[in-house]
């Protein structure tokens, strides 16, 4: 993925239709991104402008826009859930604004609750209105970072992203997860549980198979419910979690908000943390230390995610190489509930 | 204060040129902000400009820029305040977010922490990225509103602006943090100390007023400490209080991140709360609900500020008249601390 105003000399429209062969309206209807155009007229503008030192959409887009030293960082949920208790993504804000004011850039924030808002900040992105755009996570079905980099903005993620060139940053959820549960099997516990996070995400599907995986090692039988990563949703699993499998004496959430969602759940029902049930959530947020009993929980580096985000966007923007995938790694933190 | 495309046809520059009997050059550095014009030719553009409908600033802008259906907020501190455990301004862009989204338009967020922070802040904001600009809240000496507004762009502001014709939304300081104090008063307080805001915010100063004025109206002496709004600065503060003051029966905190930390340093020094001393603290953020024990406060109405610096903003926009100045209401909470 190039980017755009490494200082060649921009070719213009004309200059990109002429070599292609075709009018100036076709080569702008390439650039804009536009579906309708006829393929063999599609691949004779990208390869002019190809040939001209440029990728298509970056191309037109240096030709319509300036650099405006800012960037933005999407978080695709809505504002509702991103400004309340979540401190997963304040983190991941901090990580990068620490990094785009070292290289003094602006930050510009933007969240997509619903398919409107993903709309407005899809225009907005390719709009000529950031210079790149970083996501803080990502859902699969979203279409939104495959749209914009096609129109020549550099894009990265957090959360790995199959099927695309899009460089992303990610953890090791597997092994993490691997960890908690055999930290729980080695403690003697027997029924282990899990509040899986929500199966469109890579981090909630790589730490169900991280669960699975070590209980499947020891022979154990999965207990699932399934989450969306909030409180709440972790109260409502835990709830039914008891209620499935009363008999359990361990839960592994996955995150810190369904861990505390759960200890609420567990508390209600009488349960004794550990003593009755032991308790492992993942993140590390802040509540993890403070939450009652503090929580034992696999711990990503939330900051230095979106530290790396910022750092790889960076690169991008100079016209440096970036790696196509980048793993950071998890780690057991033991406190009090298990 | 106009917004800019408001339907009417635009000037082009060799037209407000051509009026004004001035080269385009001139007219060009008028509507830049250049300040090195002379002033009677600064004068004949803006009077031609303002001829042909427009404040100069904002025809100019329109020349160049179009609507991008997006708005700034701004959060004039730095990221790794705003985005941590302070839950005022979250509480603020939910309520925006709300109003914006509502009407199709993108809220896009911004922190400024330092001055190179706010330099960009406002290239940005005259840059025709967005097409109004709100400020979460405001320390006196930032000229960012008023360059702001200069340019043309609508501002809208949470905290009183003197000086100024940006409108602005404010709450009742001084009557709630009055109500608090005689309300300690009438529970027999006799010693009531304050850790004070910052003076340099409207919010710091006038939670002071009304602490002095209820004190005074009741011919007691004030014992003042003063913090920035965050939990540290009020264990620092109540520190200081306690040596200054250690027969202190109650404290007032001008915010509940200080009444938080005040709440830490008076368990350090073995006071019961509110036994030994009553705190009262001032925002009723969620925290108040759940410290230990649950905080007796001032509430003001968060979220609606936020609504509310949304719902003015789109009237500007849509070119309708908003009034200058709008203060939300206060209300004491009891709970267990006072």
């Amino acid at each position: 993925m190039a980017s755009s105003g490494n200082g060649r000399r921009r070719p213009t429209l004309e200059q990109v239709a002429e070599r292609a062969g075709v009018s100036r309206a076709t080569v702008s209807r390439v650039v804009n991104g536009q579906t309708t155009v006829a393929e063999h007229l599609r691949k004779a503008v990208e390869e002019a402008a190809s040939d001209m030192g440029y990728v298509p959409h970056a191309a037109a887009r240096s030709l319509v826009t300036q650099r405006t030293d800012s960037v933005a960082l999407i978080v695709p949920e809505a504002p509702t859930r991103v400004f309340s208790d979540d401190q997963f993504f304040p983190g991941v804000i901090r990580g990068v604004a620490a990094e785009l004011d070292a290289a003094g850039k602006l930050l510009v924030l933007m969240t997509t609750g619903s398919a409107e808002g993903r709309d407005r900040v899809e225009r907005y992105a390719v709009g000529g209105h950031v210079d790149g755009v970083m996501f803080a996570s990502l859902h699969d079905a979203d279409p939104l970072p495959e749209l914009i980099v096609r129109r020549g903005v550099p894009v990265v993620v957090n959360g790995m992203l199959p099927h695309s060139t899009v460089p992303y940053i990610d953890v090791d959820h597997v092994g993490g997860v691997r960890k908690a549960v055999e930290y729980l099997l080695a403690r003697g516990r027997t029924r282990i549980a899990t509040v899986a996070g929500p199966q469109d995400m890579v981090a909630g599907r790589g730490r169900l198979a991280g669960y699975r995986a070590a209980l499947a090692a020891a022979d154990r039988r999965a207990i699932v419910a399934v989450g969306d990563f909030t409180a709440q949703s972790g109260l409502d699993a835990m709830r039914q979690l008891l209620s499935d499998e009363p008999d359990l004496d361990a839960v592994f959430a996955a995150s810190d908000l369904m861990a505390h969602g759960a200890l609420i759940a567990l508390r209600e029902a009488g349960r004794r943390v550990p003593e009755d049930v032991a308790v492992v959530g993942f993140d590390d947020i802040a509540m993890a230390s403070y939450s009652e009993p503090p929580l034992t929980t696999v711990r990503q580096p939330i900051t230095d995610i979106g530290r790396t985000l910022a750092l790889h966007m960076l690169a991008l923007l100079a016209g440096e190489p970036v790696q196509r995938e980048t793993i950071l790694p998890t780690e057991l933190v033991q406190r009090e509930s298990a």
